[in-house]
């Protein structure tokens, strides 16, 4: 048993759909979330920032006495999970191996896709990650970068013709050649319906907050680490506050926000 | 004459188009710009950070000795023009003031609208500045805060089917009720065709990067501030370099871009 909370940080309210899940998963826990919206999006910029940022986010984490750390950022974990976990005395887990592990194991045809952004593409880690797993799998990844902006601008029901338009535009070379496909971004569970209408049925969508969330789970329950239950509270923390935070973070964590602090994290 | 350069900072690299603009205005000065590439964009952002932010890099600007400094930025203009008015020991120019009297010049109606980020918009500046420039004029302003990932993204040919949906969504309820727009935005002029083809022949739309070139132009001159001749150069840096870099800039600027350093930035 183990009473500390668990840490999550994003780059900024995307991991909300990581919380969502460790939420609906570990009812019982205590959960602090930084989103580093100051600074968002990470998936735009360099490998050097990115480090120097997911350093900061952590060293405020650990702050809180967290028991782990959830990195709920496609981006942070694909250049800069090495790194975290040589500076964090407690353990860490990324999205990219927990979303790999599920698309390894949900293949049939051995053909996986990944969507991203530019940088998480680019870096290459989730196919990686999945050759460590499985030499033999052939990894198609496609680099989204309008999908955030869309989601953030209401852009995403089923029956939006602008969201349709660019995700055909995405999708449409992997369809037909892939059986698994993995969201490799936490906005992008939002755009889900839309993306398995155009990928077709035979598809698997692995959302990379849902697959963290359950490994982050049977961490702590293998390490004896669970709460011994009660409540599960939840606080969040962000590094700038805008006119239009409640709206976004409603359409990521599914619910209304309460408890934020406003964070100068380029002071940690 | 002054053989000292000008600065112009941006959020990012859509600053670019007033450089270009300066170029073309002046081609004997020489230019340092600085584009927050690590940090941006500043239009999602709040009052706070922005400020803290455009002080960073009008440091690093004044280190180069400049002689004026450019705020290529409708956000940072928006709601930091003063704060850095009174930091700066060399004058400062911001889009909005030059903007506002370039629009107030060209309206017949008194109607003019204003479009840019969801900051700049809901700052209420250019209303202010229109304002006293003019009491009686009618002020619109409307957020389109697609328009940069779309100009990022390569969505802006005149043909370009997602760009027209949502050009349409932000601009038809402006159609026909004013005659002057001011396109409150660097990244903006970028889709200039597509907004000039949706509002008509009679609206006058107003380029920011334009005008403030216009304005630095003017302010150099009247003070005697200009270089006694020679050929312009200009030296850019970032506060992150991704791999996307040339593509956008080339976008922006016009022309291939070269010379380009990275700078730590949240350490001025």
């Amino acid at each position: 048993m183990d009473n500390r909370p668990v840490g999550v940080f994003d780059s900024g309210l995307g991991g909300l759909t990581a919380v969502r899940e460790l939420r609906r998963l570990l009812p019982n826990e205590d959960i602090v979330y930084f989103g580093d919206t100051g600074r968002c999006p990470y998936g735009t910029k360099g490998r050097v920032t990115i480090e120097r940022f997911a350093a900061q986010d952590i060293r405020f984490l650990l702050g809180f006495n967290v028991k782990v750390i959830v990195i709920a950022c496609n981006t942070v974990s694909s250049v800069a999970l090495e790194m975290a976990s040589e500076m964090s005395p407690v353990p860490v887990v990324g999205v990219i191996e927990s979303a790999a592990r599920a698309a390894s194991a949900a293949t049939k045809s051995g053909k996986i896709g990944v969507l991203g952004t530019f940088t998480t593409i680019t870096s290459g880690r989730y196919e990686q990650a999945l050759h460590a797993l499985q030499p033999s799998l052939t990894v198609t990844g496609r680099a989204c970068p309008m999908f955030v902006p869309l989601v953030e601008n209401g852009y995403f029901g089923r029956d939006c013709r602008v969201a349709e338009i660019i995700a055909h535009e995405y999708l449409d070379e992997l369809r037909g050649t892939v059986d698994t496909l993995i969201l490799g971004c936490t906005h992008y569970p939002i755009l889900k319906g839309m993306i398995a209408d155009i990928m077709g049925d035979g598809v698997a969508l692995i959302d990379t907050g849902r697959e963290t969330a359950m490994e982050a789970a049977r961490l702590l329950e293998h390490r004896g680490l669970l709460k011994d239950g009660g409540d599960g509270s939840a606080r969040f923390f962000v590094s700038d506050r805008t006119d239009d935070f409640a709206r976004l973070a409603a359409i990521l964590l599914g619910s209304p926000i309460e408890n934020v602090g406003l964070v100068k994290i380029d002071q940690y």
